[in-house]
């Protein structure tokens, strides 16, 4: 049996593709990994800057995202390494209950615990698909991973604290980044609120993977909100508040709104919040004998993924494709393989995930001013060529 | 509100424990990590000796198991950790195929991928519960643990090589660790077998928890059998055989076999093959209104883990405790825990989980000369003391 490495040439779709591939290079040569995120795979990652680490999309398979392959994107300097020294010791204020209290994360973990595999997803990622011109990090497919988080579940804490109070509309989460003293702090703080019902499904997490929650994803302690965008899951929690209005901050204001090319944003545009149904192809694979193994990613966002299919012409025929992994909740991402004997010649492979309720991938997803929220299944295709 | 720390005082229950207490302090004072398991946390592990190291009981809870946190136990001293270097590169011989055939890592990726998370546990673990003396490492409840292994489903290669010759009773896999000159090969040698049926669940796993598989548990590839004790899990494996007979290796004919405590080991003795239901106590938490999170985890073996309950009053009442994770398949644990207020006094807390065929774990497991397959919930249990 002859095995020939080079069977396939890969490259991602599309003119926004090759923007990222220009960034990336451009970038990644005098990109290393900053202090707090020393203990990421630097072969996994793509090093946009020292804020924003993208994950390579052939280490993106399988069920479980390892934390060394998993993106990092913080708004802010994060806070000293010494609030992870000592995580029970760490407080959030509640408020916005019939009790307001101040709790310690060791106090809190009395409440009881959970764990939740969930996608984390940047609303930017796949903002280099966009034909359009678009400003922020140049995401391909890698500002997403699958991890599986454990906490308190915030429920339990807000029914000791006596629930809500009658005017509470959203749930708003405070970062405890710290605000230089001079600056407004809605200029730049992470604070951002959600509906209220996602009191039901959050978590107030202090392990991932199994391990203590790091720094460069938010520990001590984080906010997550499973099935929404990775902004709503925020880091460094100090403060959760069941809110009549929405955050004053201009993140929540103004930022992540999906809009029209040019204009500003404003609170009456759709806030990043739910994410929805998308797949990706993440590795191809060879043998001598053309058989190749499709692999890829597939989630629901809120909803559950119940089916993905794969096209190898561009969309003209599609074929679907069985998970390989288990199911690990609605929440989670399910990878996908399809093997099969090609002949030699041009593929165009894309992916097409469809949920429970029935929504599948569009085909194109609109342009928008901040290149959010792409799940088009086009953009998304990979070329093969198979010698 | 005031906290104590230390309003719990925890402690392992009966003589057995006490003789693991004795010899984890009496190792760990000289124990360090080697190099091939310089990945561990050492905060996490016991170190018994370089090639054992035990899971502590509080680093346990949680879906997934960390990798740093994994047990290991090495039968024999490691390949040099070059074999890791480029994992595709890696032979298998395959036999008792129509089609004999060695295959490389890198073309065995060819046949598909497939995730399954499952508990990996060694037939020791629990001995340190046996009140009689045993030989072999004192394992209390860390030699499990529980991972997502992804790799190449074997029947897909199998099938392709023309499936099973009719004389087929067995899968046998082999370790490929050096065997020193001069020794027969099968005093010493890893060499499994398991019955032919687990040809349909088995795969070649190059990745765990989404990382390449370390050196320490096997890498680049071991032969996965889901719901069957951690030898039968072949590291390193260079062939895979499927055979009339059993393996002629001592640790198939006369190692890991289930028997009378004086009894030598023979081959009509019952093999340590499937796992059964188990269940454990991995976190007592508390806080300073005597509010108390009791966790654990629950395993099915080869069958689903259907529920657990948990005892206070070391097995006069019981309680059902709701999982606290997602349900990771048939071979996987599932996280419990119960909240509850407790008033100061002693408390003794034993979990006892049920299969989905109905099995529930004994109450005491019965003395074996070698101290395997302990799923006894009393000799589980731990005392609490709430002050």
């Amino acid at each position: 049996m002859i095995i020939n490495r080079r069977h396939f040439i890969l490259s991602t779709a599309g003119a926004g593709a090759a923007v990222t591939a220009g960034s990336t290079i451009a970038l990644a040569a005098d990109g290393e990994l900053p202090a707090y995120a020393s203990f990421k795979d630097p072969d996994g990652l793509i090093i946009h800057t020292d804020r924003t680490m993208e994950t390579r999309r052939g280490a993106q398979g399988g069920s479980i995202t390892a934390l060394e392959d998993l993106f990092v994107r913080n708004n802010l300097p994060t806070p000293p390494a010494s609030v992870t020294d000592d995580p029970d010791a760490w407080t959030i204020a509640f408020e916005g209950v019939a009790n307001p209290a101040t709790l310690s994360l060791g106090e809190l973990k009395s409440y009881g615990v959970e764990s939740v595999p969930a996608v984390l997803q940047c609303s930017g990622n796949g903002r280099a698909f966009f034909a359009h011109e678009t400003s922020g990090t140049q995401w391909s497919v890698g500002a997403a991973g699958n991890v599986i988080w454990t906490g308190v579940p915030l429920r339990s804490v807000i029914a000791d604290l006596g629930g809500p109070v009658d005017s509470a509309k959203y749930l708003t989460g405070t970062g405890g980044e710290e605000i230089p003293q001079g600056l407004d702090p809605d200029t730049i703080q992470v604070e951002r609120s959600v509906p209220l019902a996602a009191i039901n499904t959050a978590i107030l997490a202090y392990e991932v993977n199994g391990q203590p929650l790091p720094l460069a994803h938010g520990g001590p302690v984080r906010l997550v909100n499973p099935g929404y965008f990775g902004v709503n899951n925020v880091k460094y929690v100090n403060r959760v508040a069941l809110t009549e209005a929405q955050s004053t901050a201009k993140i929540q204001q103004s930022g992540y709104r999906l809009r029209e090319v040019g204009e500003g944003g404003a609170a009456d545009q759709p806030s990043m919040w739910e994410m929805v149904v998308k797949s990706w192809i993440t590795r191809p694979l060879l043998n001598a004998s053309g058989r190749v193994v499709i692999e890829g990613v597939a989630m629901g966002g809120v909803d559950p993924v119940k089916s993905v299919e794969v096209s190898l012409d561009g969309g003209e025929t599609w074929k679907e494709a069985p998970f390989t992994g288990p199911d690990l909740g609605r929440y989670a991402w399910r990878p996908f393989a399809l093997v099969g004997d090609l002949q030699p010649g041009s593929y165009v492979v894309a992916s097409r995930a469809t949920d429970e309720n029935g929504n599948t991938q569009p085909e194109s997803f609109p342009p928008n001013h901040r290149g959010y929220g792409h799940n088009g299944w086009r953009a998304h295709a990979i070329d093969l060529v198979i010698t």
